[in-house]
């Protein structure tokens, strides 16, 4: 008899803990991404805010899966797929059968249609934009110390957080804190603690999906480290001088700025687009399949949506937040289901239940708001627990102990390690991973 | 009476470590780099092979001298000076007046004059090529396992090491580690121990800088980890499926490779060549400056030359290599000059005296070659003097701690922490670094 083919797309939380729990289901699994590593993505904002290096919260996929022998890990970009004949297709021809398939490629950063202000304001998706916000950061401050006119160094001194969610925060926060107190005594010509750090929100609030409590106690820790927060306005503009933005009452305001970040909406990656095509699927607004209960797509039982591409009604009836727990449980569900159905057993759940242990914002030093278990936590003991969390999940053990270390040393002292200004201040592409493509085009 | 002022150009270990020796001098210091750290060359290959993350081997200047309050970093690239008028014009067109300057602007990689051959064979002297070098490393292995062609996967298992010198042994050393052990288990189609691993010079031997014998225990280690060597060859061609090579006979050879990495010889950079036009100093065939022996240029005893930029000659006639211990003692020693001038003191010696403390290759785990106080050391104890050496002398606290504790996990677990493969293979230029006038087209 031959093997059952199981085809996971995308090593993030989703896939990852999909092939972690089929680690001993008699199947063939092959884990393709187009990236040749894991990245823990709750901790990107420190690559950003240079206190973190790229290596520290990655893992190499191959080097978590080596042992377990029933599966490959490959590197390459799905880019169509054939829900008849049951096959996927990959960017440089390459053709693999699935007997079933578990699809979590992700969200990609929505511009709202203006592509464009990408240039300017990148977002927080991939390691290389994570390194180019820490070169716009830091260079900002080095352009204000060597400008003599007023104007031109105010437009470096001011920062720019578009959009109010858990990332805005925590980006806002870091730079809060560079600004006071990582960059103290390093300059000559400009005082780093007068930057100007505001956060721009259409919302009428920051932190939407969490108690209004909470987003208050964050507004006022914000307010500590000197970010001011803009609620109600709509971003019209972006461009390499300033934003643009627009209130409530259509007033139009532009803000010379030469750093803008953006953490903004997200919508479904281009595989998520060809397999809506290709299975005629229902999506919502944002591009997420409206999946079944059991995380499979209406007439492919054999394929599951899991992680930020999937729409899965909470008790609330909005859907389940894009985070890193919904993918994790989702991608288990998955792997349980197919084991099931490889040994004909039946699934102990029919259908997928979420199991909320709460959401976590950190604003900076000893400081974060979390919603756990029902309880409301503010301050140093939302932060310990963050830190706690954070630190248990790390792939890698040694990951762990390093961004321990760093963490520890950096709380001591206010510095950052990682405060290099390298590469270049604007990621290549939306996709800016090595494809089978792009390497034969160098 | 106005402030005497002091430019140093270069942050590398000559500049650094003049600045910190001017730290108690009554002069007003500018230290003008066109990086915003310090680079640890010497673990770069380390960075290159996925053993270290660039942030653990750079120091961010500022930090370092952000205590030192007669000192001011400026991020800048110096293009042009008028040795008359003694000022200094930066790229964004600043100028700058000295009473004294540094000069320490290093060198850059020569493909003796076919810079076409960087796109395929990178070379190791900033951050950005040596994340392309590991790019290029872990992605042939990547490609292989999905090339299914045995010609075609044959050439994604060669790696080309051009050049016997230090840097061509330790990353030879490196990816024989990396094939023959990080490795094992992870890949399903492949065995990357079956790669194969050829450093060539056109020297007849290994490493003449050192000591025959040692050079011999340096094949022989390399030869246990895979990697031949062979001398006396010259390469005629590189592009992107292969490397020309020709003997000493004349005859030509064809190598097929997809990875060809570059450790060959030097010159002066960009400055370094506009330094010699405006003040008609003598250089040698590297473009190095023939400098006094007080290090200054002749006619100019404001201008000193350290680092890899001089050409200072050692007992043996040669010129002093362009290694870190000659680029500390020189800018510690035109420290000393200046301020010894500034305070009208007569300078403690008149001529610049290299100590010799030796030389010290590393091949891999627990294996190097050393030459030190005369003596000859290889195996383990070179190693273990090798790894004290560089612990001691990473320039930060916190560095320092996790180099160590990297080290000493991946020692034992034979893991790479660090093995990303991200951005692109190609670093885009010979001044990969950000300046004002990079950032102002972006």
């Amino acid at each position: 008899m031959a093997a059952y083919r199981v085809i996971i797309l995308g090593g993030g939380f989703g896939g990852l803990y999909a092939a972690r729990a089929m680690r001993n289901a008699p199947v063939e699994l092959k884990l393709i991404d187009r990236r040749n590593f894991h990245l823990f993505q709750p901790l990107l904002y420190q690559v950003a805010t240079g206190s973190l290096s790229p290596g520290e919260i990655c893992a190499p996929l191959r080097g978590i899966l080596s042992r377990q022998r029933n599966t490959q890990v490959l590197l390459g970009e799905a880019v169509d797929i054939d829900p008849h004949a049951r096959t996927i297709q990959l960017l440089d021809g390459g053709v693999f059968p699935y007997d079933s398939l578990i699809v979590s490629t992700g969200s990609q950063t929505s511009y709202f249609g203006k592509d464009q202000w990408r240039t300017w304001a990148p977002s927080l998706k991939s390691v290389e934009e994570a390194t180019a916000i820490r070169h716009k950061i830091l260079y900002a401050f080095e352009a204000a110390e060597r400008e003599t006119d007023p104007a031109a160094r105010a437009a470096w001194m001011t920062f720019v957080i578009v959009g109010g969610g858990t990332t805005g925060v925590e980006l806002a926060g870091a730079l809060g804190e560079i600004a006071g107190r990582t960059l103290k005594n390093e300059f000559r010509d400009i005082d780093p603690k007068a930057a100007r750090i505001l956060m721009l929100d259409a919302a009428p609030r920051l932190l939407t999906a969490y108690p209004p409590d909470l987003a208050t106690d964050a507004e006022e820790s914000l307010k500590h480290l000197g970010v001011s927060f803009r609620p109600g306005v709509k971003v019209v503009d972006v461009d390499g001088a300033g934003v643009s933005i627009e209130d409530e009452k259509h007033q139009r305001e532009r803000i010379p700025t030469k750093t803008v970040l953006w953490a903004g909406g997200v919508n479904a990656g281009t595989f998520g687009r060809v397999l809506a095509e290709r299975t005629h699927a229902a999506t919502d607004r944002s591009g997420r399949f409206m999946v079944k209960p059991d995380l499979t797509l209406p007439g492919f039982p054999e394929i599951f949506v899991v992680g930020d591409l999937a729409d899965i009604p909470g008790p609330d009836g909005n859907p389940l937040p894009g985070v890193a727990q919904v993918a994790m449980q989702g991608g288990a569900y998955a792997a349980k289901s197919i084991t099931a159905r490889v040994k004909g057993e039946a699934h102990p759940a029919a259908h997928f239940h979420y199991s909320d242990r709460g959401d976590i914002a950190v604003i900076g030093r000893a400081a974060a708001v979390a919603r756990i278990f029902g309880w409301h936590l503010h301050g140093l003991l939302a932060w310990l627990v963050w830190l706690f969390i954070h630190l248990m999940y790390l792939v890698q053990f040694q990951n762990r102990v390093l961004v321990f270390i760093q963490w520890g040393f950096q709380y001591l002292t206010f510095s950052r390690g990682a405060r290099l200004i390298t590469g270049s201040a604007v990621a290549n592409s939306v996709n800016p991973g090595p494809t089978m493509r792009n390497l034969a085009e160098e």
